[in-house]
């Protein structure tokens, strides 16, 4: 048996945005600790991460960790019937091949329960890249969503730079090539608690490339957190990452794209696969059908 | 000659919105008693009873009563150019084969003045059913509208249930299968003047499903009044009806989805022929290919 | 070397949607007094003429005039990543290709900057058309919009008609045909500095059809304006400008269209002819595959 309750369904509306448009479905894990999602997109460039502590629930119980396959589009539509402070309980009783969604209005007049068939999904489970960072960016995070959509309008690729007071998004396009420098506002930890500004955090050099394509999808966490950290190592996965405030965070991570013009990055390349690890690494061709 | 004159042109904006997406074009009365439509929509599932009453209006003038083929989109479009509080004109002279709208701004001085060619359409007249219903259900019309909305997210069909205190919207879908349950504010008679929250009168249990797609077309009426009274008798159309505010009222009626799987219903389908009188009742087959 | 500077970068947004919907790419003169842009749209029908003047920037230098050719498309993309009050240096070195726009937000921590490509762009120089004309309009820009896009509805022309006291804009459609009267609040002249209402200036008859497909491309202009000046003569292209405060303005010519079938016009479209000067007016035939 399981059963969770949070009184704020908003929270899980915008959780399962920021979900379900880099991955469609994947298998939940369910602990006493929280529930974690860990999965690759359908085309297995990106990796997501979600965490939600199980003191961050207003109830919560799990007599025994399980595994649950979970269409988030179907769960995101059944979340619509659920007005922002209407609470939202998660039940799964462990003889039920199907996940019990009950959401209730404030004056318990409005009762919305759907039954939502468990999904059987194939995915070896995956581990999650640990890397001491070179560079950290912690920026306000719908500054950060559009100037990634004013990026895409020129090219597909973005390239992350970072001085010890400025980060600077640049992309080379056909009809025009630009780029965006962000001056910090302290050269101090990112995390000295102040909420405003572009703070950095930085020991060496960074300059990568990564598909505007996936770092948009990414910012559809914006509405998780006004704050968005990105984590970056050459020849590393980007790591973009948003708190869930009071419950846990979702991170994505991205691999950089690999120049194969330049002979002389073959020693980073296979840098790059001792890495990420079991994180698949694409390469430019492979990226361009995405 | 036939003249009508409404102050404020925002009523009958609202008035098409809610004739012209189920019923393009159709046979108009009008008569010294008002303005009445009775049509099926082109589909012949559903039909639609408009009744504008001759006081509601600031002038009325029917010398004869006359049968008007009229186009609801192009009316529609012609009533776009009139604010909300702009004075509109309908008129009608006994030797023109159009129909005359005029459109005239408070201060005088924007006057919109079009002629609409009359339609030539072949329908039969129609009467409505009229019935002792079972059940009626008075709720917030903008509620109704949302939770229709929803339900069809996940099913075409929507099954209603009232029971004393409760009615109750179930959907039965592919991935997820669920409910909406509304407990009655009042178990009293739904027009006790209270207007809000959901009221039930009920004599006796009523399950019935019906197409989502139909009723998510009746709400585009609910501009025209914060509230709606749906009528329900087993095996007889639903009725879904909305007061048009000094005016009159616009109700819809919907034949029920019947199983066909179910053998024992032959003495009901019976029993819908009679009660629907020449109301064409439709079968699970012929609305598939809605 | 040419070098402006404009605090207000929304105003240059706007000027580019204004553009570069009728308009894609075209010739830009910069000259010590100014930039200008004369330029037929890509099917040949309409003229666009902007004027912004040096002293309306808050830098400007011109070391010797030149002309650019820039893709309006791309430099509006260019543009969004500026927020209004952002300032935009247009910058184009003698020995460069490109031109380099440099977006700054009011405190200098975000800097936006752009290398565009210049085009080259075979297009013959081109006369404005000079005419003393017969009637003038000015009238709300908003308001003009909306008629326009409420008039397409209907019908692909409109018919233009000035009375002493009155403009009259009338469609003539397949379902329905009409007209839209709007009174002059004053008949003097419509520069008396006031800013409101309907003016008519008018010395002889005018009745003028033109495409509404073209004049609803320019009311693309009207954020920068809340006044549009329509100014017509018979046989003469109609002209519609915007005043854009304290910088210039952006006018629009549109040649009117001619009736095949009203065999006494003869006349008239010789006269066309040496009025439009080297506008190509388009005849009825050649504007239908518009």
């Amino acid at each position: 048996m399981f059963e969770a309750l949070l009184e704020e369904a908003g929270v899980l509306k915008r959780i399962l945005d920021a979900v379900k448009e880099l991955v469609n479905q994947a298998n939940v894990s369910f602990s006493p600790t929280g529930i974690t999602i860990h999965s690759m997109d359908s085309s297995c460039v990106a990796l997501l991460h979600l965490v939600l502590c199980d003191d961050g629930f207003q109830h919560f119980r799990c007599d025994a960790s399980t595994v649950v396959g979970i269409n988030f589009v179907t769960m995101s539509k059944i979340l619509k019937g659920a007005r922002n402070d209407d609470s939202v309980t998660i039940r799964k009783k462990d003889e039920d091949d199907f996940l019990t969604l009950i959401l209730e209005s404030k004056d318990g007049k409005d009762v919305v329960s759907f039954e939502m068939k468990e999904m059987d999904i194939d995915a070896e489970s995956l581990g999650v890249p640990e890397t001491e960072y070179e560079v950290t960016v912690s920026m306000d995070s719908a500054s950060f969503q559009n100037k990634m959509r004013y990026l895409a309008q020129f090219g597909d690729a973005v390239t992350i730079e970072a001085e010890p007071s400025c980060v600077k998004f640049s992309v080379n396009g056909e009809q025009a090539s630009g780029s965006i420098s962000l001056r910090s506002s302290s050269s101090g930890d990112e995390d000295d608690g102040l909420d405003e500004g572009v703070k950095i955090n930085r020991k060496n050099d960074v300059s990568l490339s990564f598909a505007l394509r996936y770092l948009q999808t990414f910012t559809k966490a914006t509405t998780l957190s006004n704050r968005v950290r990105l984590s970056l190592s050459n020849a590393v996965p980007l790591s973009v990452s948003y708190d869930i405030e009071g419950l846990g965070f979702i991170t994505y991570y991205l691999a950089p794209k690999i120049d194969d013009d330049e002979d002389d990055e073959e020693d980073e390349e296979e840098e790059v696969e001792e890495n990420v690890e079991d994180m698949d690494v694409k390469e430019e061709d492979d990226e361009e059908d995405m």
